[in-house]
């Protein structure tokens, strides 16, 4: 059975949709449902077992639901009550870590189905590949599917890069993938690639009791990112113990001689031992199994698609949204992408305000900001002040055990409009939306001094915060 | 030295202030800054040991900590993990509850102190009484001192009611200021008064795993919340075994004959036996200690004072603010009353919205609200919708082991503005404050639906809310 989609009658026939999403994650699932309320016929295409995509089944998910276990099972917040010393379990194992997120991943796995369903969109099993550029061909062990969208999303997200002479084995040497199938903690951990998988899981680790050392080539870290927040960041993670060694690249990974522990190699000479290695450094997009040469298409060498403000790639009813178009990469901001691009595809075009966007890094502490840092601020040359909260400083703070988290914002000074939001400490990526509620409004961080807050908690850190910039006025 | 402050020159002598402020709690020290920061020069009263007020010392503070403690130590959320019986301690004593409560207090009272001092308020220690409409005498080991106010602020808060018949011995039957002294966790605790200080303290009690009965007369608990969260409330709380009986008046309370167990008599006879008793019907507030009746005020019964919508009481240049005002009673509102009480006198009026006022009630789980409720709409014959998002559809819910929470957001059906939140489950507090910034806005609740959310938050749940919401119309 051949069909051919293009140039076909005008009533629709089932194997034909208006929009064909290739990968269910974040971006394609939103995508998906956002045409579907357009009342869109909608199929999306993802493997048996990888409905949700990499975030729930590799990334976001396992890696926020083993840092919640880490959270807790460490005892980190409760040192400042019980003494430094203080672990909730003597010895913690890796099952310990992963066990809930098998629980998690399954019921987020509902939840994405039974919202499909609800939305009447079309699930489809196997492995996508263009044949034309209005067909997918769907291949699983019933054979080959073929699919016509007249609009199709490249939803396909990415997979940890494994660069040759990298001799992982999922074990000893790993990439942050396996982290899960990790049979042991080990007691040293160097970690390639200071990114944010990278400083996420470096983290957790830390917390653990693991001495851990991350290695990067960049000098600077989190670049997008507050510099106070970031130098927080590092601060924080050396008292735990990690080493940073930045501005120096890796050129090369291996196991010792004894193959009793693994190093890496870096450009000076020096030579970094560990256990174990966590390899982060950078991500292969998954469009390379997809056959978009087919339709015209070409990738960067990453894998990576480039889109238009619309997420049009050059084939303008090809639409790309979520890792696979590159930074940031994020959940939340992935799914608003798949919104947008299935907005724009069926004529109700939205836009994204890049300053509203926020970013979340759950690293322990945690990260989040929205609105401009004082970097962008200095180099548009726009006059700001600033107003700074410390979590000691709160009841919430002391109680939640996290007395070194800060809220800064950053206003201007003439009209007091909030420019900016940045937090590290408990709880920031839940916080940080209010100051992006009053960022999308356009209001005064009077609205911060003028306003009731439920004592005790960390949003208080916003009051404290207007308070201080207010003052420097 | 006997010193009349009336009629004096007008230079101001060292006892003479602005204001001079009785209790130092969050409405006394806001009032008090926020006069200083108007640069007035003010005193502000309390005991030696009391900087802080109730808050501080007896009240939230150390509430608020025993129940972070208890949520971590009780493992209660861990259990959709680990199982219904996993608890992080086995045997958990009143010492691992109250531990950190002294640390945090210390720390809480000196950075009131210092925020105090910031701002030159002088903080005099003693009992303070009126001796004339602008004079307070402050007893103390040394001896009494006079200080003169243009304007007195009486924030002088409230204590636990001891009514006559009830045998409070501190140990086995307790009230709130108690709790903390307790030498064991009873095994057993009937809790007579069902507000937010009883239901705060019966939830702990039941993460803990005591037998919890509740007591209350009035048929419905914390009328002024929206219905389906309280039900919700007493829903989780039966499902840890928890036993409500309410809309039946205590007619008396004491010990058993052979003093083992305690009991409360109910009006239609009933007994209800336990280990231990806490009593939390209403609190008395302290102005009958201030001899109000030298300056022409009166109390009502409880001690409770009158004020009108500028917080002056019937002698316009004394105001009052915080719990002896009444009803909310909530440190956030307070310190919001003590500023505007602060505002008014010196000229600088300010309305506080009532619909912008959140509620947070410590309970587990935690409840959190802002605007109208859907009876209030009723009431007002105000069309509404709701759109519900469940803690269970949100990532976060699941990874934090909260499968019970709720937010529910009320809205025009026309204009879509957003009209009240109310939210049940971890974090509620907190992420209220996001709503608050739309409703203060006047905004609707397209704003959720546009807006991107860091994921995995419980933040999402106001998008999830939204969309919910929107597909009703």
């Amino acid at each position: 059975m051949l069909v051919s989609c293009i140039g076909q009658e005008n009533f629709m026939q089932t194997n034909e949709y208006d929009l064909v999403v290739i990968g269910s994650g974040p971006a394609g699932q939103k995508g998906a449902i956002c045409a579907a309320k357009m009342r869109k016929k909608v199929a999306i295409v993802d493997r048996r077992l990888t409905m949700g995509g990499v975030c729930v089944h590799t990334g976001t998910i396992p890696s926020k639901v083993m840092r919640e276990a880490v959270l807790y099972l460490s005892g980190l917040r409760q040192r400042s009550f019980y003494g430094r010393g203080y672990v909730v379990k003597d010895r913690i194992v890796m099952s310990d870590l992963v066990l809930r997120a098998t629980a998690v991943m399954t019921r987020e796995v509902d939840v994405i189905k039974a919202q499909l369903r609800r939305n009447y969109v079309t699930a489809l099993e196997g492995d996508a590949h263009f044949s034309d550029p209005h067909t997918i061909e769907i291949v699983n062990e019933g054979g080959v599917q073929r699919v016509c969208g007249e609009k199709i999303l490249i939803a396909c997200g990415t997979r940890p890069s494994h660069i040759e002479g990298i001799p992982v084995d999922g074990k000893r040497i790993f990439d942050s993938d396996q982290v899960h199938c990790l049979e042991e903690i080990p007691r040293e951990l160097i970690v390639v690639g200071a990114g944010i998988i990278g400083l996420e899981y470096a983290s957790m680790f830390t917390a653990l009791g693991v001495k851990v050392t991350v290695l990067d080539q960049r000098p600077t870290l989190l670049d997008f990112v507050d510099r106070e927040i970031v130098e927080s960041l590092c601060f924080q993670l050396r008292q735990l113990g990690t080493v940073f060694r930045v501005g120096e690249k890796v050129v090369s990974v291996g196991f010792d001689d004894e193959r009793d522990k693994v190093s890496a190699t870096l450009e000076s000479g020096k030579k970094v031992r560990g256990q174990a290695l966590l390899y982060t450094i950078g991500r292969q997009a998954n469009s390379d199994h997809l056959r978009i040469e087919t339709v015209g298409l070409t990738a960067d060498g990453r894998g990576k698609l480039e889109v238009n403000e619309n997420f049009q790639t050059a084939v303008p009813h090809i639409y790309a949204a979520g890792d696979v178009i590159g930074f940031p990469a994020l959940a939340g901001t992935s799914m608003e992408q798949g919104r947008l691009a299935g907005c724009h595809m069926f004529g109700k075009p939205s836009v994204m305000l890049p300053n509203l966007i926020p970013y979340g890094i759950y690293t322990i502490p945690e990260i989040s900001m929205v609105g401009a840092t004082e970097e962008e601020l200095t180099r548009q040359k726009r006059p700001y002040e600033s107003g700074l909260a410390r979590y000691s400083e709160l009841a919430k703070g002391q109680m939640l055990g996290d007395d070194q988290g800060l809220l800064k914002i950053l206003f201007d000074p003439d009209t007091l409009k909030l420019l900016g939001v940045h937090i590290i400490g408990d709880r920031a990526a839940e916080i940080v939306h209010i100051g992006q509620a009053v960022l999308a409004m356009g209001a005064t961080i009077e609205y911060f001094r003028d306003t009731v807050f439920n004592y005790p908690t960390l949003a208080e850190a916003y009051k404290v915060a207007a308070l201080d910039g207010l003052n420097k006025l």
